[in-house]
């Protein structure tokens, strides 16, 4: 008969980590790219409360809008812990730590862990070499933009808050640093330009997709760096489909590591062409690696590059 | 160089009453039905504080889940503060108060207001005689439902938890209770079947819909609330565009009031076919009401009735 409790606040340990212990709402949750938005909404108010800026209002020197994209997504997770796998009353804690990289990009980590773990210290040794098979890992890589015509979402230029204070922030081990990776991602057009060892190159697809005023702008009009989930996902569940297999073993794939870079955004109307391929697991049914690039049709500018190694349910 | 205030918690006021200062975020806006996710959550997490049941994880007498779905959701705006006029770094106080509707029904009432002003109690009167226009007004009447299936979603049946406690709870006066109005939607399919005064019928279109596994289920693979919100707009826009108006046109509408019933749910795979009727108010020029059927196509059943009060931007 005892109420949950659920009217929490976030504590910040301190200048580089805050815990929170969450309630999993149905908003967090479901089909669609809302553990990605929520998980995106905990970078801001982490690095909001860390770094002394009010992210959701920031201003560059000029009083432009300046806004902290996100220009690298990468989720680690196990057959046991993965974002499609949370549901609604899942209890988690989630301790966040934010990483200097100078006055205009930062580094946020997220581990999420059920809330009956035993809380601990994040460290990025953890979270890059000795993941725990009941923790979800999330790092964000976010640079500070804004837009360079006001009427565009084309020509996004870099600029930061002069309020943004990151000296006392810890510096990430050069190693683990996510520059290399998503350059080298931009520049191929792909996380595996070279193929994937143990792995075979399956089936592939490219298809359009007509950005959707309903569902993939934000609340200032730019294409949601979320959105860029649901809309991989839409051409994926079309591979999928061609393949002949369901939905509900779509719906039941196990992630357990999903990059995405985010290299460009777009405007209201315009048409992606995005592309798949598919690599299967030599030997291991099930075990397959999603390779997907997102473009402009019309260009071809590259908006986004993917890699979703994911585990199919066998029926 | 302040760092903003947004590590809060809500706070209960009393047994029935919770009140909460928002940073508006990404996740919570934008062209979608963010933000009726967003008070959806906050309905179920003011019915959680002031009913003693988790509501996240509800169970019946007989141990089956038991969810607290939407039955009617009806927001009350204003040209000034709008469901879709809300932008990230937003500041709202959001008072929530609940009503004892019995075992097996709850009404929740949200009053959102721009942080600088004064709080003040929520009282009924006040969100159906004399609204505010600072101030947007959202109404959630919800049942316990659970499956009568385990494998649909078309056979709900009635249910509640037996931890769910409502006695102590304020009862809403007999005249604002929306039983009746939602039954009438139910039963003519439309709030208004008998014509509004001073509106005249135009334009109509009739298309399918089908659902999206990327973006219209829940965690528990229910066709999610909220949805059914964007599965609409879906809709409007396509007359939107058929009208040759534009999508940012679409994206400015002012919403003055939204009313939305839910009378079935419906599975994977189904196609839904949708009817939008535009009223237009005669000698006011972009002051148009949409009048909404949602009916799953192959069997015709009603899944759904809305009626939006909008007012388009003049160019």
């Amino acid at each position: 008969m005892t109420a949950p409790v659920i009217l929490r606040a976030p504590v910040l340990l301190d200048g580089s980590r805050l815990n929170r212990r969450v309630t999993v709402s149905p908003h967090m949750c479901g089909g669609s790219s809302s553990i990605f938005a929520q998980l995106g909404d905990w970078t801001w108010e982490t690095v909001s409360a860390a770094c002394g800026t009010n992210v959701y209002d920031a201003r560059t020197a000029d009083g432009l809008p300046a806004y902290l994209s996100f220009y690298y997504f990468h989720v680690r997770g196990s057959t046991e812990t993965h974002p499609h796998g949370l549901t609604f009353g899942d209890e988690l804690s989630v301790t966040s730590r934010v990483f200097d990289f100078g006055g205009e990009s930062v580094l946020t980590l997220h581990r999420l862990t059920r809330a009956d773990a035993a809380p601990e210290a994040l460290d990025p040794v953890e979270f890059y070499e000795r993941p725990r098979a009941d923790s979800l890992y999330v790092q964000n890589f976010n640079r500070w933009i804004s837009r360079g015509r006001p009427d565009s979402n084309e020509a996004l230029v870099r600029s930061s808050p002069p309020d943004f204070r990151h000296d006392h922030l810890p510096v990430l081990p050069e190693r683990y640093s996510p520059r290399a990776i998503a350059s080298r991602a931009r520049k191929n057009a792909s996380f595996h330009p070279d193929g994937i060892p143990g792995y075979v190159v399956g089936e592939e697809l490219t298809c359009d997709y007509d950005l959707d005023v309903v569902h993939d702008f934000n609340g200032v009009g730019l294409l949601y760096f979320a959105s860029y989930f649901s809309i991989i996902d839409t051409a994926l569940l079309r591979l999928w489909r061609e393949l002949g297999r369901g939905d509900r073993e779509f719906l039941a794939r196990r992630i357990l590591d999903h990059k995405l870079g985010y290299f460009g955004n777009a405007d209201f109307g315009a048409r992606l062409s995005i592309g798949v391929r598919l690599w299967r697991r030599a030997g291991v049914p099930g075990d397959e690696i999603a390779d997907v690039t997102v473009r402009e049709a019309r260009s071809g500018r590259l908006l986004a590059v993917s890699a979703i190694h994911l585990l199919r349910e066998q029926a």
